[in-house]
């Protein structure tokens, strides 16, 4: 899959940020190709990116129209239908990670032959997978888990990554959701996958290795969800990570969109994915935490990483405000075989 | 999906009796409508029925051939398909449990056409499922979980349901697996729904009811199993059991088919089903183990079974041994909400 670039972010009438991480996520990790976004009336996310039509970004060298939508359920909403028209007819693809695939709504299947334009279903794969062997992989693994989703699971394998590459580790980001392949440009979204050989999708996306390169996984879901539990749970089994980092959004009392299930402790948290994924990989240990500490003025911010740091024994981090050096550094000095070898050259992700 | 009886059980060239679970399912559960076996000759996996060519099978009354084997990966083997066509040609339909659909295997789909016969993918449903809400439901709800993979949820679920019945229970066996899709006539194979949505499935295929009726579910793979436990935590979460039956095969050291992968301890395997089980049913209890005692002698079951029920305090029965009346009578002491009404007439399943 290669989109075309750049794009225009396209955000319907979509009304919470969380609904919106894929739009957000391509704004933060790819600002170089994100020349604008479009939203309905109805919106009441802003990303700060300059207005435009799919006209406009068109003549402003957008490609492609990206849905930066992320609903539950991963549906194409009625109402986004005649705005993915128009971008087609303005000249842009159309990229989505809905589970509906695009092609499967005839008036943007029509539009699209009309207009020969192309569109991209990213969170759906042509690849088979095979069930899960459980056999040991060589290379090492570190997976991003959390209390809940859309807990900061991408934002911290990413700046893992970005961090483990900074200090001349190799390192690959390995993309499990829709937003993460946007980003990466390529992986597999596992949620998309038949339950059967979710497991055996995990292993084939962190395949053997170097002994010394770290394959750091987007993490999906949590063991603490009603609904995604599953995929966590064989995202967990198939990535047989080495080290875990748990994310947290601390912000938040209730599971988002289930204000009946509240979020786990964080102790609760790292305790049961350990002992998850011990089943696979017996060494496994958490390595930090991450910490979604948007909200929080820089004094706050520290103090509140320090009394946990304090509390847990980890490094705690916040992907954005703080970068993840400090969790590499510990990994270095926790986990034998990583070694810095020279500086590799920055790549996104 | 309402396939043509009677049955002729194609056992293709299987060689362990565990692979073939759709076969002995079948022969046990439905004995009523399977009027022969069929068998290629490396075969050595024998149910005891008639052996019967699609020919002679038509002509006793035939007209479904069902594949009665069960492998990993679940695809239609190369070895089978001119045995398929020569069932079709003999003037039987077809039915599989297969991941791989009948239709997609070409000489399969010409053949059919040909004939005029039916292809029937018991495993595939054609229903969207939604994401899983996490609310509870009314009505009451057992889950058979397991040590394995084939260690005897299916047997125990259907043994219990018929228990209940002649209890004067109201009952009805939920199938989430192909096998017992065919021996109940209706269900959902959870490991052929799309990993976002498995847990939403099980919530669709136990739903609301009367607040003294029991889903009897059947389980699916175990929590301890590196390719299925993200199966069997998305059916856990979706089901929201009352009670949980762990189902244990005694002569089993390793998982099946994964020799590096031990078989928990018991008391293990029902704290990490009770501790899964509480996120979406904090009030869930195990009500007892059923076990395959199939290789022992009467005297040596009996001794077995009472030194479990010592060492745990729980019904401790063998589905086909002994059947499950102790462990609803337990129920009927345990569960305040599980009273007896008037007998139902017996049914299948």
């Amino acid at each position: 899959m290669i989109l075309p670039e750049n794009y225009l972010i396209f955000l319907g009438d979509v009304a919470s940020p969380l609904d919106a991480k894929t739009a957000f996520g391509l704004r933060d990790w790819r600002p170089e190709v994100c020349v604008g976004q479009w939203r309905l009336p109805a919106c009441r996310v802003d990303l700060g990116l300059p207005e435009r039509t799919p006209a406009q970004a068109a003549a402003a060298g957008a490609r492609t129209l990206v849905i930066g939508v992320a609903p539950v359920g991963g549906q194409i909403a009625d109402a986004w239908v005649a705005a993915l028209v128009e971008a087609l007819d303005a000249g842009l693809d159309v990229a989505s990670g809905m589970h509906t695939r695009l092609r499967s709504v005839p008036t943007i299947a029509a539009a699209a032959d009309r207009t020969g334009r192309s569109l991209f279903d990213v969170r759906h794969s042509d690849e088979r997978f095979p069930v899960a062997t459980g056999r040991r992989r060589s290379g090492r693994r570190l997976l991003t888990v959390g209390t809940d989703c859309a807990a900061g699971k991408k934002y911290a394998a990413l700046s893992i990554t970005r961090a483990m590459k900074s200090h001349g580790i190799h390192a690959t980001f390995r993309a499990t959701g829709q937003t993460g392949i946007l980003i990466a440009g390529s992986g597999v979204a596992i949620d998309a996958v038949v339950a059967d050989f979710a497991a055996g999708a995990a292993e084939c996306l962190s395949p053997d290795n170097e002994p010394d390169h770290w394959d750091v996984i987007e993490g999906q879901g949590s063991l603490f969800h009603p609904a995604y539990a599953g995929v966590t749970t064989a995202l967990l089994h198939g990535s047989q990570p080495d080290a875990l980092v748990v994310c947290h959004d601390p912000g938040r009392e209730t599971m988002d969109a289930y204000p009946e299930y509240p979020v786990p402790d964080l102790r609760r948290c790292i305790d049961a994915n350990l002992e998850a994924a011990r089943l696979t990989n017996p060494g496994v240990l958490c390595a930090g935490l991450a910490l979604n500490t948007s909200p929080m003025a820089a004094e706050e911010r520290a103090r509140f990483l320090e009394g946990l740091q304090e509390r847990f024994g980890l490094p705690c981090f916040d992907p954005i405000a703080t970068g993840a050096d400090a969790l590499v550094d510990h990994l270095l000095r926790v986990c034998p075989s990583v070694r810095a070898s020279a500086p590799s050259a920055p790549e996104t992700g």
